[in-house]
């Protein structure tokens, strides 16, 4: 794979990636394979998440939904951040409007003993063999991202046994036993690591890290509990030749943090204007974003000027991944997120020379 | 009330809310009335939340409970930011677990139509009688903070019918009604104004107004649909002499014009470190913080290494509250907040000059 890094791609996304000349912005959305859209709905009438997620065929059917209704420039794996902790042992489950919960959290010292160890290859190999079926299905001009979720935002649901919002038990883990959590971000970032890694060899073309929820931290608790594990994890990743986007939300404090950890292309969300943004964090980065996904429920009119305000803000960088500031809400109209790509393709800011290896 | 302002303040608390030396930091809780104190609890098993805010003598309790048991350098008024939506016709209830639920949310010009108009006196003299028995009851050195919630956070209350995550109904109203939003600016910044010269007239020597919520939006649409707001809000509050603290979490990037909104004190939550906080907002303000809440379930080393962050980087600057970054939690141990005090006390930073006014 590490090869094909040397050869400028052709794709837009990835060209963003890697802060190469484009013909335009490229735009995608996280979670725009999802709720939003009837063909998705009409699935999960059917199947529960997990199946979907774990039958390929079905999962690269919900990835491309969204590929052939919007036109977007970059297709993301139908999956959850959460997968791995299945043969971890956590006992998963995905309760309607409640989201995840783990009805085992992990709290304690015997908790940590009782993870099994997990070969990516054989106990998520559905997620790999998705995305081998999926770089078949897709046309060139439309990327494979893979992801997973970050060391905290993974543990954060372990210890907390769903989502959260003052991340209390998480919190005393890191204030009380660091221990503790020094040796679980001893399993679970190998795992994750490993997970990423195979993914990409699996022909995933961009690897996305959702840190959603480091937020909740401080600059210094973010140096001290997430940076030291990010930073190896990414390196790793980034071998084998693919871009790697590290997002996450209210990060206003963090980025200088989170572009430590070597990342090609930050995700930020709606708060952060995307030229503070860039200024804070120097021309060497990409960045991804930012439209505050609660826009799209805004009539055309104030959507188009807030869609225009974020490529405004952005000036034309190669470097820009027009997206949202989080993932695409489920009762979002269908066509709201079409006018957004509308507006970003027919915005063409960055005329391309030619010759140079751009998209054909 | 005005000319009250003219002569120096004793309190350390109202001391460092204008900038003046002190003998050592002054300290408070938001939240310090409430759940994590067992002499709370008790009353609370007896009483509905409603009860104790609508009856004086308990209010008066509630809030006395944390000033004899920590030996904090200000008390806050026993209430809730919603008592003024009550009056106006929400059909409010505490929900053990919940949080606040409005029943009759508002979404659309009919409910609007029917907001019922407010005599603040009449309709909260229950919270101002409390005002007035504080102030008898409290040591002088023990200055009484009223409060009011800010017009967007009170209004997201209303709108979701509750607290909420995304704030989309909010969100919604701003993008495609700004006209009913102006208009229900229009009912709610008059009374929470009213509400909040009424507590100074009552003897309330501090006000501190709660955007909690705030956060939620970029800069660009706090600067649009809050900003406009609270400043003539908070001009009209300070011509009673009394300062004013403004309040609010995930503000990292709105500080600036949080700063505009023309508050003597900003209070700042555990992602923007006071340090870069002062550095950004210049001297001219004083800043309340900013201890993560989740701190306190630390052990006392711990703990105790972070307050000395947090009072390091505050520099020993007169214009310094120390204070958590958001409220006490309910399972918080006593023993951290007493510890929490104890520490602040013996650091006594700023060697106050003989003969400047300062506490006897």
């Amino acid at each position: 794979m590490k090869a094909d890094s040397l050869t400028p791609p052709r794709a837009r996304f990835l060209r963003a990636c890697r802060r190469l000349p484009v013909d335009r912005t490229p735009v995608w959305f996280m979670r725009q394979a999802g709720r939003y859209l009837p063909e998705y709905r009409a699935l999960r009438r059917r199947y529960s998440l997990l199946e979907l997620c774990r039958q390929p065929d079905l999962a690269v059917e919900v990835t491309l939904q969204p590929v052939r209704r919007l036109g977007v420039d970059a297709a993301i794996l139908f999956a959850d951040i959460l997968l791995p902790l299945i043969p971890m042992g956590a006992d998963l489950a995905f309760h309607p409007g409640r989201g995840p919960v783990i009805n085992n959290p992990l709290r304690e010292e015997a908790d940590l003993a009782r993870l099994r160890p997990v070969q990516v290859e054989e106990d998520l190999g559905y997620v790999l063999e998705t995305v081998r079926l999926l770089r078949r299905e897709l046309p060139a001009e439309v990327p494979l991202i893979g992801f997973a979720g970050a060391p905290f935002t993974v543990a954060s649901y372990l210890i907390e046994g769903g989502s959260s919002r003052y991340f209390l038990h998480t919190k005393q883990m890191l204030y009380r036993r660091p221990d503790l959590w020094r040796r679980l971000m001893g399993r679970l970032v190998p795992v994750l690591t490993e997970y990423l890694v195979a993914q990409a060899e699996a022909g995933a073309q961009a690897l996305q890290i959702f840190d959603s929820w480091a937020g909740a931290l401080s600059p210094q608790d973010y140096r001290a509990y997430v940076l030291p594990y990010l930073r190896p994890m990414i390196a790793r990743v980034r071998e084998t030749g693919v871009p790697v986007i590290l997002f996450g939300t209210v990060t206003a404090t963090l980025l200088e943090a989170m572009a430590e950890a070597g990342a090609d292309v930050i995700g930020v969300d709606w708060r952060v204007p995307l030229d503070v943004a860039w200024e804070r964090l120097g021309p060497d980065l990409a960045l991804q974003g930012n439209l505050d996904p609660a826009a799209l429920f805004a009539p055309p009119e104030e959507l188009a000027r807030r869609v225009e305000d974020v490529l405004r803000r952005a000036g034309g960088r190669p470097g820009h991944i027009f997206n949202l500031g989080h993932g695409v809400l489920p009762q979002t109209p269908v066509e709201a997120l079409q006018q957004v790509v509308d507006l970003v393709r027919r915005d063409a800011i960055v005329p391309i020379s030619p010759g140079d290896g751009g998209p054909a």
